[in-house]
């Protein structure tokens, strides 16, 4: 299950802009990934020195650096100095769990997003922070870990396909974040898929198992949308912002990717206002097993409980030789049968008053 | 029932602004349908070449051309590029399930609705994205399948009659919204019946049924109101922007329409509200239903219990020849009728309890 | 009962601005009343034919004409069209249901509003779109059928006492609007005693049919709410717009109605918020009882059952002869005596067991 | 209890302006109470004439008049028109049950309140409207009775300690107003005191009684922020507005009262949302009492429905003699003690599986 | 439990701007502590004379002085006018229970914020108010009583590391409120593991305790928004206003702490809808748990009432000698087996149909 919040009291009382990690502390190590590329030439390095790497960020060509393992603070930090960041950005990077924000620097701009994932086996979703630092001819992606979601982007640099190459790092900005959000797609498709399979399930067999599901449903979409409602107000930032890093070319596809955001929020707004109809689906479907319970209770007893009077009522003691009051209807010639027959009219009587009350 | 996402995950991870068809394997095919007119003549034309189509878009005269069958990716995307549509506009025509929008291009408008059409016979709605583009003096629309909901708009321009074949395509555009509209209304008619004839039931005869009813009526009104919102704003952008395609004529139709807009969302919105209360009213019902099974059983079962305990009483085998104490009414003159009046009394007091306690 | 929608079906596929009424079929015939006046002569006329009322549009004095009958489209469209209104203004007029609105044409001023009558005997409001229009020296204003509620309004401008008769049409329609609101006023008073009613009965006496009266009380709330939200927007756009119609003289008395306006909407606010809360009063009544019904089957069943387990017990027909531990209580002096006091220490115990549980 | 709305429908169709007493006929006296002083004077004045009141509006000194019993119509209607009240006002000002409102007339400033009084011993609120006109020299305020409200303000006055005495009418209405908000503190301690009471009621002992005090609360809760919302907007629009007749010198004390306005608004929110929880728990508690109550039910039932079952077995009355098979146990020497263990038995298994169940 | 209103009567009735304290009279020394610092030097000073104090104001180095034991109240406002703070500041400052807000003095900025406490042992959250006063060189902060939470300021301060010497009290200032916020997400953790343990709770073993828990949670988070929604607003005038005393330099820190407060908000937000839906959750279990029971009583009750009514009916009294009808089973050589396996027949067909049923 996802946590709700992340430990942060190991910052509490440190400097504003210390640089400590929080987080879950990864196996992984810690690792740069470099493309560096113009519409001509790609060139994907092998990691090189740490402290060499920001003077790539001056070379005309376009930079691409993706650092993963954030727990090894110390790297990131340095790493992060050579290029000239602001310790409170440097924080931003290293304390995970932040609300997805923009912030406009003069060398650079640093936008912080959530990275959802969806565990098709577990059925459960995991989030991750992914921090971009966007700078004249560099881009900077922070991972917790090592993940392959951004490959088909690397894939279409690499194939120099399309307008990936010709155009500048603002654009492959604008291709991450739009890998980000259609995968915030793919992991609602999965959900709306849960959902429906939830719905046959209320329908046909609710168990207490079914309620955990929608709860724990509800849970996600209340997490997915504490993620995509500032998503969509950074990317509504880098639309109306002046801001030099973001080319005029780039901003009918940030249109675009603003539209795909809302749809986004839209679908998880429907999934909260469908997973709460779903609740009271739920606890209607108790009431009407109880119901249930109760009629077949009702009826069985109802019949019985005069039947079984009669039946007490011949097994009385009186003495019928002492008086001829004293229950004459077990001398009767026909009083056995006499009193089957009251038991089976009381029966039929009871039978008729339900099917009346539409009982059954 | 509506399908809550479309299937998007076939696009993930491609190049933004693929032609790829997004939506549900229609096996119609593709088809062009075409009207060329102005104040003095109309042309309805068959099909001719799909590259030689743009070359309308220079005509004095005003053009409209429907396109159906989006399955046919290629087609489509051939046919776009040949009016100059941007690589973001066609793949907003093709991956359809489209957030209702309003882009506002160069050379022309873009514009995507959803139209919704409803079932008579299995009470079911159904979704389908319309796109229209508008250029100076053309416009084009774009639908999944052949629908015949545009052709009293179509006889309009043939009969001559009205405004529409004087005016230009920014009228025409706002004709087939306001049939758009107008299908809102008619949707919104069958569910406003749908939801008087549940509320009656619901005090008549309430089912599980029923609630499975007020829960999928629900639904469409989460999903309606879903498509209802965004067409707001879209026709809300056609009517603030200054822009060159809508002109001034046909600012006081769009305001129209705006407030028929409007109205359609108001109505969705009071459905919601009133399939809300509904829910209580089935939940109380059940209750309301449980108490009566609860009552019947109670009222039974205690006049009962104590007349079976009294006939139980005398059905002990204590020794009556043993003690004066054991048993004597066994052998009583009027041992049975007293118990009987016993019996008899015990009942009618339960029954006045009962009575006073109102519980029938 | 109130109508969710109008039926607005026929509607459907015809060209904007189609004179058709829409609404149910009035039998009442057409009518019209013209008020002419100034400050110091009025004229109540007498019907005149149809084409010449436009004439009076012109005039130095003030021309309040009354239509109602709509159902006869034909002679309003031929009536509306000599004052010069637009098409839609016509299709507007007569598609009665629609959200109360205000449009700006350059010749007059367009409303549109709902009236809301209650009637006392069946306890149900009906609703009336009223238009108005508003030109330099004149004011038309459109009814579904004749009411006399604006009756008032017209003595005042008969009696020449306070203003009414020496400020323009302006003025007169601030009256009629002013008329409108209290009418909202008087309604809400006797849905507040109704209220006040349904409360008291909720603690005294609950019943299936008070929920049914709390649903329909929240039905009419969330229909009047429709109807005063977009009134409030009305009256505001008056005040706003420096519309030539509505004079400088006329501002302060706009003020004011908007602000009752704003006392409507708040009061209908809080009776829908009270009437949310009576539900819950309701339910939990309801679990109330069930609870009372609970408790006295099982305080009856739980004292006999066992007393009817030790009657069952000495019933039973052991062979007291063949051992002396077969029933030897049978056989005892006092054995009866012994199980009846057996059997009221047990009762005793119970009651004092449900005592301490506070069940009675 | 408070009354959800004031009777109005006397005033439907009456002129504007028309001064009706709309509210309680009060059986107190009307009256009038004089306060006329500057830094170095004060005198408070026996009653004078009703028609020099308004010569004192002109004397350089700051004079305070505070007009109680409204219900005499016609007095302060004539005392209000010496004053040069707008119609409108003296309308608001009679017709109680208003919308607390701020009116910007030339001559003075109109501000209309609601003052909230809590009966300590019935628990109760109740609501009366004070109105104020604050003139360049004068100050007047109405109200429906006469209370003792702002005795303390008319002490500062007369003992001349602080600030009261040296500055305008601006300072002296600041003063009113925060006393007003003052009052509604002490309201809410009163009522927030109340809302600690039913929580541990709650807790302790839910009875029915408890559901509608809750009921009550919210109600109260629910007029409360009826009155306090719009008394936001009344202070806001003192500070906002470059209204003359409020000094500089009052803006800062102005803000403070605002900031005390939000606080109470939030205290009332807090409380609506508090109590709503506690409806929660006080369904739940009753569906836990029934939980109970079945328990207690089930328990008996089953542990007495074998052993009475059991008891019956043996006192059936096949006939032993007739053959061996017939019920051979009546004649073993250890019948009854084998039978009684039986029970035991039984009973004992029953006991451990409601024990492994964990139902007591 | 955190109280809903702290008692305000006590002043209702006080001109405004009395120095009267209001809070818990703590029985803590009223003290100051003084901290003068610059790039070089830093004096902790012991007390000095109270009306010394305001002499350091205009010293060139900065000076930090907290006063805690406001229940001193004359104390407090001696130090206060010795600084020439205005009497609402002062009132604010011993007011305690305020709603965090920001006022702007000509000499001065006013801040109140709440801190947040949370007892680990008790598990319950206290609230204290803390205010600050940001003059050119001095910074002054108030607290109800003297707590530790800022020592980590204080010792930056002494150690002399990173930024705090260096810059002025406005960043000194920000670091408190860093403090303060970094306060709530340390509370937030803490309240977020209680939400994870109850979650397991409920899912485990619900209790009615369980059920108190969420709702003093429920309570917690109210109150804590209401802290934490005009925290954010204090820091956004913090930001927004161009005061003279928050340097430029700060500008981008408090950018920073805004988006922690809205962090935090959001975090509060979050909770709260999960905690609602946790009460469903427990409500239904609690329907779960009943219906568990019904079906045990009911599977127990169907199958032992006909057995009771077979052996009821062997057991009657009938005389078999009279008749040849008169439970001639009785003297059948199989006679009680064949009682015994009707009884079997009947119990196994019960069973098999609560099986069909999917009873157990």
């Amino acid at each position: 299950m996802l946590k709700l919040v992340k430990t942060s009291s190991r910052k509490a009382g440190l400097s504003p802009g210390s640089p400590i990690f929080i987080g879950e502390k990864v196996t992984e190590k810690f690792g740069l990934d470099m493309v560096d590329y113009d519409a001509e030439n790609l060139v994907i390095s092998t990691p090189i020195r740490l402290d060499e790497f920001h003077l790539l960020k001056d070379t005309p060509s376009n930079t691409w650096i993706k650092v993963h393992g954030l727990h090894d603070a110390e790297a990131v930090n340095r790493f992060c100095l050579g290029f000239g960041l602001h310790p409170l950005t440097i924080e931003d990077i290293l304390h995970t769990g932040q609300r997805p924000k923009i912030d406009h620097y003069d060398d650079y701009l640093f936008l912080v997003i959530n990275l959802i994932n969806y565990d098709d086996k577990a059925k459960e979703m995991s989030m991750e922070q992914v921090s971009f630092v966007l700078g004249p001819r560099y881009l900077l992606s922070f991972h917790e870990k090592d993940s392959d979601i951004f490959n088909d982007v690397l894939v279409r640099l690499e194939n120099n396909k399309g307008r990936t190459r010709k155009m500048g790092v603002d654009y492959l900005l604008y291709c991450l974040l739009d890998r980000v959000v259609d995968n915030f797609f793919s992991v609602l498709e999965k959900i709306g898929e849960e959902v429906e399979e939830l719905e046959v399930e209320l329908i046909a067999d609710p168990a207490p198992e079914t309620l955990q599901s929608i709860h724990s449903l509800k849970r996600e979409m209340i997490l997915l949308r504490k993620s995509v409602w500032p998503l969509r107000e950074v990317i509504n930032g880098l639309q109306r912002e002046e801001t030099v890093f973001m080319g005029d070319s780039v901003q009918v596809y940030l249109k675009d990717l603003y539209d795909h955001t809302i749809q986004v929020l839209d679908t998880v707004e429907t999934f909260r206002d469908i997973i709460s109809g779903m609740i009271d689906i739920y606890l209607s479907s108790v009431s009407n097993r109880m119901n249930e319970v109760m009629k077949v209770l009702t009826i069985f007893a109802v019949i019985f409980i005069p039947l079984t009077f009669i039946a007490g009522l011949y097994g009385m003691n009186f003495n019928t030789s002492q008086s001829p009051f004293n229950m004459p209807e077990l001398n009767w010639y026909f009083g056995y049968p006499f009193a089957l027959l009251l038991m089976a009219a009381t029966a039929i009587a009871m039978l008729i008053y339900f099917k009346k009350k539409k009982w059954f």
